[in-house]
């Protein structure tokens, strides 16, 4: 994802400082806290799964592809189960708008695999988000887009998201938070 | 801050809307759910509070002004203590980033009242939640400024954040959300 948003300079995650900071012990349960929704793929019929989750029950789809799926990294990517292989995630959490006195979701990464592209994916994560938004009676679904990034402006768009033009992110991180963390005012 | 923001047709909260969703039973604890430090300040020696909070220490500070501030609408927002007035507000909540691996915290609002501005306030405000996002291990303090308030992006710059131009913030809400939270993909 950070090649594909040509982001890699800021990128400094490790498999061990994300499971520590997503999935410590004892965190919160998910929807109050970090929440990711994997995508799995399977080409034979899915293995059983325990529709017993405390907090969120699995959705299973049945997609009819007009072309099989070649993936050549099924083996990096594979999950559990003979035939289960891991195409895409959402990672969310809530947010607040004292506007709406609601609080809401936001999105941080939603990334399909190459392979996987163009086959309504995507929408299928964005659409279960959304969904746990309106089931929670959360007041909105947000996240950010490039502004070079116009296929994924057009997707959203026709989704019904508004792109707010006129709002800019401001970022405070590394040495500047920790200069303006101990200014003493 | 809707109307100084123009958006008051966006802005439907209550003093009771506010309250259920922000301070519900059971709540999560500040900093793992939304936060609010206040701003309260008084005129004559501030009366003695109890420095004993499980999650946050209120700060003192003592602050010499060239001229009196007079505020005409101290009865409204007076808090406790005879001489105490609520002159300003910061909310708040975690967010995460799968870069860095690390949490950090969203500032939803910032607000300072007319009267108190321009005296360093703000300043305060933010570097309250910059030190509590550094003494956790946070990663990042991010916000939006609206692209045509220049004082704040100059404020902001100078304070040693960065204004992201090429982010678009994009919003799913209302009947796009619930239409689209229904769609069967």
């Amino acid at each position: 994802m950070a090649v594909f948003e040509r982001l890699t300079h800021l990128f400094s995650a490790t498999g061990s400082s994300l499971s520590s900071t997503l999935f410590p012990e004892n965190s919160p349960p998910p929807f109050t806290s970090f929440t990711v929704f994997l995508l799995e793929v399977s080409q034979t019929p899915f293995p059983l799964i325990d529709q017993n989750y405390p907090n969120f029950s699995p959705i299973h789809k049945t997609v009819n592809l007009d072309l099989p799926i070649t993936d050549p990294q099924a083996e990096t990517f594979r999950s559990c189960g003979n035939d289960v292989v891991v195409a895409g995630f959402v990672l969310f959490f809530p947010n607040y708008s004292s506007f709406l006195a609601k609080p809401g979701f936001y999105i941080e990464d939603i990334f399909v695999r190459e392979c996987y592209r163009r086959k309504g994916f995507g929408k299928m994560l964005l659409s279960a988000v959304a969904a746990q938004a309106a089931k929670m009676g959360y007041g909105r679904v947000e996240w950010v887009v490039l502004d070079w990034n116009v296929n994924a402006i057009k997707f959203y768009e026709e989704m019904g998201a508004q792109i707010m033009q006129e709002w800019r992110v401001c970022r405070l991180t590394g040495d500047a938070l920790q200069a303006f963390a101990n200014i003493n005012i």
